[in-house]
């Protein structure tokens, strides 16, 4: 299993955002095309790749939408399909544990402190080793979305194993991207 | 300079499609996801970098957008942002000469004939080389959209070097991104 989590530092917990203003939303339109990058092939889907939306905007926050390639259905990569997806999700009454809203797609209340506590995590961190040579990759990756881990959060993620990609700074979904190449690599011998 | 050139193979030539209906459009929303890969980082464009997109659907084909990482301004990486600037060069009347339609942002007639005589280019192709053990990287790369090239574009490009990312069919914006990463490392070092 491969996990990706992004944090939305802003992304709305309210499902009433206009599908025609994405960003506005809280830059909802990076978060969509991080799924995609997670889940998404060109002509198939990424089965043993989960990904996990932190979405902090609002007082409902937080809450934690999970995309699993293993049982989601015909997920086109572009933005508004996937928003739409999160929209459904964000409709769903849900308590502490994942409730499916869509074939694949589930919710729950709850942020990255449950997830740091059910996974093996590092953190992508532009001050971090060099991904290409790190010896054993881990199950799952924290990632931010535009805005800097906040405070707290750092000191939540400060004794993880911190990676970094290369010497450009990249959107989330980029990071997803070239972190699925590089353990894509691996797993086939290519490297 | 930078320069990744996708084929949209069905994508319009017409400004009239809905900015709500992207993949209608001919996977207009691809393209606009390879613009976004191309140019944008994290906070900031890719200066040095240009993204042109071929566009083969509808009577007026073909016609080919630039994207130009050095003068373009305030590009959000958002799908209908992108797509906005491309319905307003489609609605621009244009010859064989690039014709700018928004700041950064031009159109011309013509395809992917044009790009090969100009420039000098490699492919990305699976059956392709590893591109981390190509010693000198090309300005320009070839990408297609969600179809493979047809039997005549495979003809123009057949003499050109080709080069494989990794083991996974990627859509051509992540393959963008994997091939920034690893031009990236090269310019700095990180090699």
């Amino acid at each position: 299993m491969k996990r990706f989590v992004v944090v939305g530092h802003l992304a709305s917990t309210e499902p009433d955002f206009s599908l025609n203003n994405l960003p506005g939303a809280g830059r909802i339109d990076e978060l969509c095309r991080c799924v995609a990058a997670s889940l998404c092939l060109s002509h198939g889907m990424r089965r043993d790749t989960e990904c996990l939306l932190v979405l902090l905007g609002g007082p409902k926050a937080p809450k934690t939408i999970r995309f699993s390639g293993e049982s989601v259905r015909s997920l086109s990569p572009d933005e508004r399909n996937i928003a739409g997806l999160i929209k459904k999700a964000l409709a769903l009454p849900c308590g502490i544990v994942f409730r499916e809203s869509s074939p694949g797609v589930s919710v729950r209340k709850g942020g990255l402190a449950e997830v740091l506590a059910e996974c093996g995590c590092a953190v992508l961190d532009e001050g971090g080793d060099d991904v290409r040579g790190v010896e054993t990759m881990p199950e799952t990756f924290i990632l931010s979305d535009h805005q800097d881990f906040s405070e707290e959060e750092r000191g939540m993620v400060q004794d993880l194993p911190a990676y970094s990609l290369g010497p450009s700074v990249l959107h989330a979904d980029m990071a997803i991207t070239v972190l699925h190449n590089e353990l894509d690599r691996r797993e086939s011998g290519w490297i």
